[in-house]
């Protein structure tokens, strides 16, 4: 049995008897009952994840998986495929969008390159995992083969584990890499089942001729590959992309060491629905930032039965909308433990048949 | 001239060249233009306020305000009124849910005694700008005199002046007593022009029955004071309270000094509507956290003409999703001054035609 198939045998049911536990808690704390909304139920989850009535979020990070794409050939992106590489710089120097919501968050950001086309220079903020130096054009051929698919999932299995390890135990993910809504939404229409052209976007900012041109590039492409959703793995090599891969396999390796993982947006929800059409178990550990404004985000998480915490009309990517989520999921724990009860705080409960 | 009509003759308009720059400073920085979404907004409505195209957030503090309502007499909330006094001590101690998530945001919780009718306990977390001990009850007779209101306002706009002059630049309200959603129904009814019906709700918990006798008790008091929209001071001597008036004298305040003002659920609202009423200058400077589960909350925003950022099914009021805006509108202010520009960070540009 290799690293994923342990990792996936791994994942356990959540612990339902600690989330009762949390929402008993809840209704001892100086508030009335429910009025924190969606946070009790965030609180909840985290405490059925952890498998303790009171959950703790000590150490958070962002891994920020970057990756090349060879369908950017077919003219599907409008920024060059060396912005990956100069973006990853940018991350390792600490002046992208994700690393000012990081430092907002309080969290780490990890930059890994699973795949980037160009040379990045050695540092130590920067993981180096990198399967092979982009795609190929899907267009073409298969993205990746199936041992380069395993390979990419694998790394990102590592990474999580490492972190853990490290004492990281909420983490979120995002991704970097020119090109890669094009794979996002050829995951998301095959997953779902929905027509290519519902969830297909203008990404980075196609106008409407290149974004027809994009849907057709996806559509010629799946006509090629005919990829089978019951076969992640080979939707995966046939589409990509690495840093796709790689973060479908924190999702895993996070499940299966029982840490709730934050989800970003589009290419992260791509990866999602790629690890949980392997491990439904690793759904209830999932929790959706935010839902982009890059259309085939929303038929992601609807597949997925996850309802985003934001909506706010992000569409950068890199893990910024996760961080915004790591900050609620913090803030959903926090309350959870350090609110008074009424008995501590000496406050009277509800009138009986008050009202 | 009054304290109240100096301060609403000093509000100003914002600097739509200050907005302009920090939009165009958006376009320079590593991302697509516009994909931070609605932050982007965030950021150059600080910079209008501020009046400078590289806002700051230095100091951020949350004004809890707390007054009792007359109104309780007529069964119109399912806690004791005690349950005023013992918040405002749990507030002062840490361990209410605005503390845990005002300490989450990195703000100060600063808590005034506007009217609490229980004996609140001296203490260096508390400023005491009590009024009276609660307001009268309105189904009865007006819940303030006309001066009473007046210098309800007053001394809300004596906080903030004191909070600025403390180098707070960022200020989030909330609101802290038992029967105040019975005011702000009346208030948003009066304001907004709306059926009472349609924005009164189960406030922290009522049934069915005690919804309807609750909307009896407010259709009824403002068929016996006929309070006019075009005058506010008159709307609030009618129904109070005391907490209201406070956090509409704390919002012109605010926008006198060019500070952002962050509301947050359903009281909040009402007192805005009031500010805005005597003063439309001030709608500019204000920020809607988050929309309430408390019904007439949606309809106090749109009336405000105002988007909020957060949809959780929050219901508890105090500053806690203020506390939660307070983090967002932080996040937004830091992206724009600490992301490096694409010449900074050696990253190219979108192709010419690209895409």
């Amino acid at each position: 049995m290799g690293l994923l198939e342990e990792t996936i045998a791994a994942i356990g049911a959540l612990d339902e008897g600690a989330r009762e536990a949390a929402g008993r808690r809840q209704l001892r704390l100086t508030k009335p009952p429910g009025s924190l909304g969606r946070l009790e139920d965030l609180a909840a989850q985290v405490a059925a994840i952890q498998g303790r009535a009171l959950p703790e979020v000590r150490r958070k990070a962002i891994v920020t998986m970057a990756g090349d794409h060879g369908v950017v050939a077919e003219g599907v992106a409008p920024y060059p495929q060396e912005v990956t590489t100069q973006m990853v710089a940018n991350f390792v120097a600490g002046g992208a969008g994700v690393n000012v919501l990081a430092r907002c968050a309080r969290a780490r950001v990890v930059v890994v390159d699973m795949g980037v086309a160009g040379d990045v220079a050695r540092s130590r903020g920067l993981l180096r995992h990198k399967v092979r130096r982009g795609t190929r054009n899907l267009a073409q051929e298969p993205a990746l083969t199936r041992e380069e698919a395993r390979q990419a999932m694998e790394e990102g299995i590592r990474v999580l584990q490492r972190l853990a390890r490290s004492g990281v135990d909420l983490v979120g993910i995002g991704d970097m890499g020119i090109g890669n809504t094009t794979p996002s939404s050829a995951i998301t229409a095959v997953m779902s089942g929905r027509p290519v052209i519902e969830v297909t976007g203008r990404g980075t900012g196609l106008d409407d001729a290149a974004l027809a041109h994009k849907v057709t590039v996806i559509e010629r492409a799946l006509d090629l590959h005919r990829p089978d959703p019951e076969d992640p793995l080979g939707v995966l090599a046939a589409v990509g992309g690495l840093e796709i891969g790689g973060l479908a396999g924190v999702i895993l390796g996070a499940a299966a060491l029982r840490l709730p993982v934050v989800l970003d947006g589009f290419i992260t929800g791509a990866a999602a629905l790629l690890a949980v059409a392997w491990a439904p178990a690793a759904q209830p550990y999932l929790i959706a930032s935010h839902r982009s404004a890059e259309p085939g985000h929303a038929a992601a998480l609807e597949h997925l039965g996850l309802q985003p915490l934001l909506d706010l009309g992000l569409r950068l990517g890199e893990g910024t909308g996760a961080a915004l989520g790591l900050m609620l999921v913090e803030a959903a724990v926090r309350l959870l433990r350090e609110m008074a009860t009424f008995a501590e705080a000496g406050v009277s409960g509800p009138v009986e048949g008050g009202g």
